[in-house]
């Protein structure tokens, strides 16, 4: 059915995804913060300038949505992917500014079935992104829910995955 | 100076701020889901239905983002914010569908002087947001930097406040 798209089988620990390029305009800045964040350094040159920031400043929320975007261009939107139950860890390390140019990566932490949803699995990563001087901006860590290719029953290769305790979801 | 907005010294322990209450339009849903995460469940409402969300749902990041909106409605804009260095926990337990109405409170867990920031305050808070029937749709934890009202020589009530080790913020 969907022999080409990316399965739970695909996400083997230590796999790692590139995300990005995603340059971020002062226009973007303004128009989520107008929307979700509207804190006058996400708002204003001048009052970014003047804030611990310094400079506009894109709101964490603007920044993890952009990287949301990346992660779907990068994998996500070509897998099975089923959701996510949240986030364990969202670092805004440096301010991300009008001007910037983000890129980065996702590696695969762990993965396991799922008990409660025979036929999907669950897997952790690690995420970090970094703006143009290579500076990690953002690090992240959370697990996401996808299909597997084939039914449990099917799987003959256990080693690739480990039967930590069920997550919650 | 600002002496009518909210300081590092008004979020003591306990204390519990109000959220929303914010409807969610199915338009809305797709507007953020077009420009930040593009998954079908996120963009039509037979998709969200075939999902094990079971209808057009907000994006986690979505609702993240609208969280954050009544968080700055109800305390961030009147207050001296200066940021917040992540999240240190979010977790999305129920599906955000197109027609809830959400609201929920933000309640002070612990606040502390920053000895990195002089003037600044670090206060961390937990976040529960909910949905018209009551249920639980978005956790989260996390910690916000506020000026003070007086510097930090002038604080005379350090009963107030926990001294644990500094935030790396």
């Amino acid at each position: 059915m969907s022999a080409e798209k990316l399965s739970f089988e695909d996400f083997q620990p230590g796999r790692r995804f590139a995300l990005g390029p995603k340059p971020v305009a002062a226009g973007e800045i303004i128009e989520f913060a107008s929307e979700f964040d509207p804190q006058p350094m996400h708002l204003d040159e001048a009052a970014g300038r003047a804030s611990i920031l310094g400079g506009l400043a894109a709101s964490g929320w603007h920044t993890s949505s952009m990287f949301m975007r990346m992660m779907a261009d990068s994998y996500v939107l070509h897998s099975l992917c089923e959701g996510a139950p949240g986030v364990d860890l969202m670092e805004w390390r440096k301010p991300v500014l009008a001007g910037d140019t983000l890129s980065g990566h996702s590696t695969v932490l762990e993965a396991r079935p799922m008990r409660s949803r025979p036929g999907m699995g669950i897997v952790k990563f690690r995420h970090e992104v970094e703006n143009q001087r290579g500076e990690l901006v953002c690090v992240s860590e959370n697990s996401v829910m996808f299909g597997m290719r084939s039914r449990p029953a099917d799987i003959d290769k256990p080693g690739d995955i480990s039967m930590s305790p069920e997550a919650s979801a």
